[in-house]
Formats: C-alpha cells, structure tokens, sequence
C-alpha cells in the first residue's frame, strides 16, 4: 500500500491542538475524518510536531499509508474537499513505505510573533501575544543566541514532561523585529513540550528589562522549571517548516 | 458637550457590516452599545465609511458627541475594555464640535488583496480573494492608471445605487505584488457602493486575460454595471485609512 508524505497549514485557533482526543476537535481528528473514504478503516496518521492547542503550523508534515494509488495533485485536491477551511494541504507526495513524517523529521523550525503596538490591531489577536512594552531587541538577540548548540533543556520543560531525555539541538536560534512585531525563530533537531513558549516567556521578561541577557544562561544550567519565565500563550506560536 | 474623533480597527468576518441593523451584529452597533456607560442616552456615532458585512479596517474614523470630558487615552481605554476583542480602538482624540468623520473626510484609501497560490494558506481565509491562477500584473497595472482623475462611475457602482451623482475623484490607482499576494490600493476623494469590488473583479479579469488593459477604459466610459465584471468578494477588502 503506498505510502504519502503531505505538508499541511492550519490556523489552530479553533483546535484543541494536533492530537486526537475524544470529543474535541483537533487537527489529527478533521484529517483521519477526511481520509476516511480513501481507505477501508480508519488511517493512523502521523505528524512532524504535536502542536498544542491554539498553535498555528505553515508547514506541519504528515504522513500515512492508505490502499489508494493516487497522483500526489489527485490525493492534494481530494483531501481539500472534505477538509473544514481552516485546514489546508499545501502539497502531497507518494514516498517509500518506510517514511514516517514523525520519527524521521532532522529539523524543525518555529517561529514566535510578540505584538508591541499599544493596541493590538485585531487582524493580529489569534496570530501574535500582545505584550504593549518596549522590548530590547538587542537583549533578546544576545539571550536567544545562548540556547545555541546542544544543552539539557530541562528548565524549559512543560512541568511533568516524561521524556527519556531533555537534551535537544538548537541550530539557529534568532530574533527580529519588523514594524510592531518582534519575532523569534528557532531551529531545532526536535523540542521538549512548551519548550519554545518557554524560551520566549523568558526572551520577553529579558527585554523588558525584567531579566539580564545573560540569566539566559543560569536559567538553561539550572535545569530548573521555575528559574524560568511563565509559558508564552500558544496563539504567538506556529510550526513552519520541517526538514527531512 | 465633547466630540470626539477615534480611529478604529477591525476584523469584518463576524459582522454584518458597519451600519446598524436590527437583529444583527454590526460594528456601529457594538461601539454605540460600549458607549452607552458614557452617556445618558444612546449616543449616535458617524463612520467615514459604511464598510459592508465581511469588510475590514485598519484606520476607519468615527466621530460622536457624548456629555463626558476625558482625556484620549482614558476614553480610549473605557471603550477597549467594553468592546469585543474583533473592534479596537487604535486611536482617540477631543475634537472641534463641528466635526463629523462622515462629511469631512477628504480622502479615504482602501486595499484589497487576491492571493494567488494554488492553495491559498489557511491565516489568510479572511483577508484575501483566493484566485490560484496567474495575473499579469502589467497588465492590471495599466488598467488600474484608467480610473485616475474624476470620472462617472456609474459601471463600478452597485445596482439600485440611488446616489445624487456617480462622479467621483480618484487620485491614486496601483497594483503591486508581494510573493503569492497582488494588492490593489486605491485612494479618492470618495466612493460608490461596491465600487472597489466592482474595479477589482474586472482588474482580476484583465489579469486573468480574460479582458485587455484597454477594455477597462470602455467599461468605465459605458456607464453600464453590466459591462464589468462580477463583485470582488468582501473578505479582500480594508478600509484602510482616512484623510481629512
């Protein structure tokens, strides 16, 4: 049975997330729903990032196997039918049986969106946090840079993370400002669950001045959850891309 | 008694448009109720321009009159906090009691976006017309330059528009393009109903190739809505800002 590999754009505002969970609504649920006339049973499907609820993806990769041979264009416009519109399949491929879009992702970046204005204009309310401050850009430039390399990332852990280990990659890890929106963007081998809501909590406390740039660094070695700063809302949040 | 000048932002999807109709949810409808706790009495509020349902601002300006003396930045705030979270005041501002944002508003200015991707991503849903085909941007570039200066627009005008004249004054007419997005912006002394959609559906039409550059010059001097092409759909346009 062939094998499809699929990037997909959602606006997750009204998901309860990536994950299948009863009665919710959640990305994993609309997709094995629309999948469901392609195949006999239900399709198992996986995904590059389990995005929480309210995170947005441009490029979330997904992949599943069905008993349908179809041209990638043919599978693309017949998932988009029977998808609700703030859902998309931006693009669809047949790859080998062993590709899982989860398991073999080598990168995944994220980007983050603070909205500085005094007030926010309301295009921008699901898309960005909303933090009418002036932030050091500077600041946050130099604290963003030391997650860089391989670290225990253990301070920036969701509270009751149980994952074999909390060390992960950062490649790039930066921060830019345009207009009224600051945004940071990260690059990674893979990331511990809020990890990057995590870091922006503190890179936003850091420039407000409520932090120095380089308590980044104690923060990271300390290992410790409560060294660092509350969680960044998820609406500020969106996958995308993913690297294979 | 105070007037007051506020400039106000927008998202249209959840609205019937600006003007207030019983039964229904309208942007004149919620900011009129967010005053009520000002005033003694219903306070009537004026809008350089009736968006219709669907439609959005960035800078739209509304004036009214209410017995309360307050700073801009407190009123601002009072009416912020009573609002839901789709209207914002971005600005606010005691003026001369002669203003009305209706009539003294010089020039207004709106953009509309046509997104062009084959799949059109899902953040954009509501802020742009999804046309997946390829538009020759010189050409609708060309035709936009016909409608400079002061015509009778009678073509671009809605039908059963019962206006006193259909002569308006247009005083900047262009096309540009930013990766999947080609945007219309338009500013003029002042506009018929539909108008902007009405130039947009035949701009999209010569970019299609469906009409010449040339067609839109006899379209306009026909005086006749049948010649044009169909309504642009509201979800593109923005009411961009106000002069006065």
């Amino acid at each position: 049975m062939p094998t499809y590999k699929l990037t997909i754009a959602y606006d997750g505002t009204a998901f309860a997330g990536w994950q299948l969970q009863a009665g919710q609504r959640t990305v994993q649920g609309v997709i094995e729903e629309a999948l469901l006339p392609l195949a006999d049973d239900r399709v198992v499907v996986h995904a590059a990032g389990r995005t929480d609820s309210g995170v947005h993806a441009a490029g979330q990769v997904i992949s599943f196997t069905i008993p349908r041979v179809l041209p990638g264009a043919a599978l693309l416009r017949a998932i988009n039918v029977r998808l609700p519109r703030d859902v998309r399949v931006m693009a669809a491929e047949e790859v080998m049986p062993s590709f899982n879009a989860r398991f073999e992702a080598r990168r995944k970046t994220y980007r983050y969106a603070v909205n500085g204005a005094e007030v926010m204009i309301p295009f921008r309310r699901h898309f960005a946090w909303h933090v009418p401050h002036v932030l050091d850009l500077g600041a946050m430039q130099e604290a963003a840079a030391t997650v860089l390399g391989e670290h225990d990332f253990s301070a920036f852990q969701a509270s009751g993370g149980d994952v074999a280990t909390s060390r992960r990659t950062i490649l790039t890890s930066t921060v830019s400002r345009d207009g009224d929106e600051t945004t940071y963007e990260v690059t990674g081998s893979g990331f511990l669950r809020f990890m990057v809501r995590n870091i922006v909590g503190t890179l936003v406390d850091i420039g407000r001045g409520r932090l120095r740039a380089s308590d980044m660094r104690r923060i990271l070695l300390s290992g410790e959850r409560r060294e660092a700063s509350p969680t960044a809302p998820p609406q500020g949040l969106t996958l995308w891309r993913v690297d294979y």
